[in-house]
């Protein structure tokens, strides 16, 4: 056994999911009754919560407790937007040896599988022996190595039955009906709109919008035109972090707003997108002399990231992966992030394997281009590989 | 027996909900196989489709099919937003007679049981038998007579577990949060916000604005200055139609946009209402020489009236009030429409009872009283008046 003594730390990092809590949960069941570990710390609101050492000791904690934290939506710990550049991971370092911690998980995006990566080398350049894990989270699905990342489908349940209801609610009062979706970089969770489209019978959304195919304003003007006189309506699915052909994005030019610490224009938390290409069309489509379509926008929030009726294979993958990471940290002198590796066998399965954290921090995986049929629609690829992801979905009766 | 021979027309009119469908089922399923009544019309998108004979018949349309529609969110035949004035409702009472139609249901809000009440009236003042039936249809949960209406408890499921997951995931990145809730005229819906809240944790909604309490914006910015430093966060709900003391909306007031045909300001797909204040916060509750603190703004959007996730307890109610008023309708020449009314017995239940027309036409329900704590908060009594109509829900673990 190379089982190392010292304590553990986990951290929540970047916008919370509906499962992030049961990745905590699958490090600290695993992590529980080992001899070796006596602490196993939570650091509140991931890093800032470590270099301030703001931390509650979960070691001991009851099942019972455990369970009921890992099916509640957001980070239990609290999370952060703090990036942490490398004088703030030198303090995370010596908060880390300070508090005699030798295994440290961090549960987040690429940004927070960087600032694992960062602490891991500081740890190697000391040789003060640290195994330092990554544990994947993201709604926009964007991690490399991974099939999907956990948090995804849950977001993507959420998003699906939105739009299903939209489109049915479109249906009914027809009209041009913009959604806008979450997705900086990554169109994976906009092209979710599509999982419960029937196309036989017109459904929305029409038009699918992602960051991976920019376009011009006044080629989406076109589309809709197009569609809306061909369905006498149209739903459409609009990234977020949709962009032109000049590589900005379609935010940038159509707001003026508040910059995050990134240097990004506000996205979420604020309907400006939509409601700025409601404007635009309503009055590019205004036929002369004429009154304009009913335009309207929503721009789905929060609630595709917390929304409390997640995937159950999304909950389950969530738990995995955090015991998957804390099983392989447990087992030897390693570090890693665990990446989601999608079987060949005919009913899905997934298999949680280890990956450097070269190979994920601070990259972002995109679409294939075999998820897209067009650059304004998905392909059927894409929904078969969603599919299996969701959990049960409602279906529809209609005259 | 007093039945009548002669077609029967239903039709659906206004916002769709998420069980609009089931009152459409219980009025159909109640007529089938009364040799009487050989034709059940459906108008396609409500009075528009009376006066256009644009009309579905949906006689001998098998259960099961009926079943898959009755589970089905937003209105199956289409609806409109068409106010029918005097002589809209003599070209509809023409096309009743022309049709051989005896019985006239039409589900929708107060605008709908109005026109019920016209088309009424012009068949009284003819001589021409016609039982004329309002089903009750509103998220707003505004109908006079009625504990509540069909539509509203799903409505509510929604926004109590939308509110729920963001205040999980404002707790975890605190900041201030607006999140608009529909309801023009009254604030239930907003109220309902409130369901999942957990006060002896610190939980949001921490404040709640509905249109029966008005309030001025510095009084908005008052409390929400005195909630953050108070919490550190603040999650507020939001009610779209929240008025000043001089009676205008606050949308009014921040907001230059698009009017519909009742000369309102658009508030339903748009984020306008939520981001105006949002800016306005920000630059009210910014320290001297500081930054301005986190503020965040989603409206909730359609996802509340169509989320094809309903309330089993309004699918059902839904569903009664349909059958009730068709079954009364068939019984003898009577007219009206139909309010729930809540026993008095401790398990949940409630009687389908006829009102008059008159007692529900273009009149509107507002929160009583005892709904409310204060001006910027709902009180326990209308969470317990709630919870029995939302069906299942989850819980949630904390740290």
């Amino acid at each position: 056994m190379s089982l190392i003594k010292g304590n553990a730390i986990i951290g929540q990092s970047g916008g919370p999911t509906a499962v992030i809590n049961q990745s905590l949960v699958g490090v600290v069941e695993t992590l529980q009754n080992v001899a070796e570990i006596p602490h196993i710390y939570g650091a509140r609101h991931g890093t800032r919560g470590i270099i301030e050492e703001n931390v509650v000791d979960l070691h001991g904690m009851p099942a019972d407790r455990l369970e009921a934290i890992a099916g509640t939506p957001s980070a239990a710990l609290g999370s952060t937007r703090d990036k942490p550049d490398a004088a703030y991971c030198e303090k995370i370092f010596a908060t880390l040896q300070k508090l005699d911690v030798r295994y440290f998980f961090y549960i987040g995006g690429n940004d927070s599988s960087d600032t694992c990566r960062i602490v891991n080398e500081l740890s190697n350049e000391s040789g003060y022996e640290l195994r330092c894990f990554h544990v994947p989270k993201t709604v926009d699905c964007d991690l490399m190595k991974s099939d999907h990342t956990p948090g995804f489908a849950s977001a993507a349940r959420y998003v699906a039955m939105a739009f299903a209801g939209d489109n049915l609610d479109n249906a009914s009062i027809p009209g041009i009906k913009i959604n806008v979706v979450m997705g900086r970089h990554a169109g994976f969770l906009t092209a979710a709109a599509a999982l419960l489209r029937d196309k036989g019978r017109g459904d929305g959304p029409h038009l699918v919008y992602v960051p991976e195919r920019p376009v011009s304003i006044d080629r989406i003007v076109a589309d809709v035109d197009a569609c809306y006189s061909k369905h006498g309506r149209c739903q459409i699915a609009l990234s977020e972090g949709l962009k032109d052909e000049s590589g900005q994005t379609i935010a940038e030019a159509l707001i003026k707003g508040e910059k995050d610490a990134h240097g990004n224009v506000q996205l979420s938390g604020s309907g400006a997108l939509g409601d700025n290409i409601a404007e635009m069309l309503k009055e590019k489509l205004k036929p002369q002399g004429g009154k304009s379509p009913r335009v309207r926008a929503d721009t789905l929030g929060y609630a595709q990231r917390c929304f409390p009726d997640p995937s159950p294979v999304d909950q389950s993958e969530a738990r995995q992966a955090g015991r998957a990471a804390a099983t392989i940290a447990k087992a030897g002198d390693v570090d890693g992030s665990i990446a989601i590796v999608r079987k060949t066998s005919e009913e899905y399965a997934a298999d949680f394997v280890r990956v450097e954290l070269s190979d994920i921090a601070a990259k972002t995986r995109h679409m294939p281009d075999e998820f897209m049929d067009s650059d304004n629609d998905v392909s059927d690829t894409f929904v078969e590989w969603l599919r299996p992801l969701v959990g049960p979905m409602p279906s529809f009766g209609r005259l």
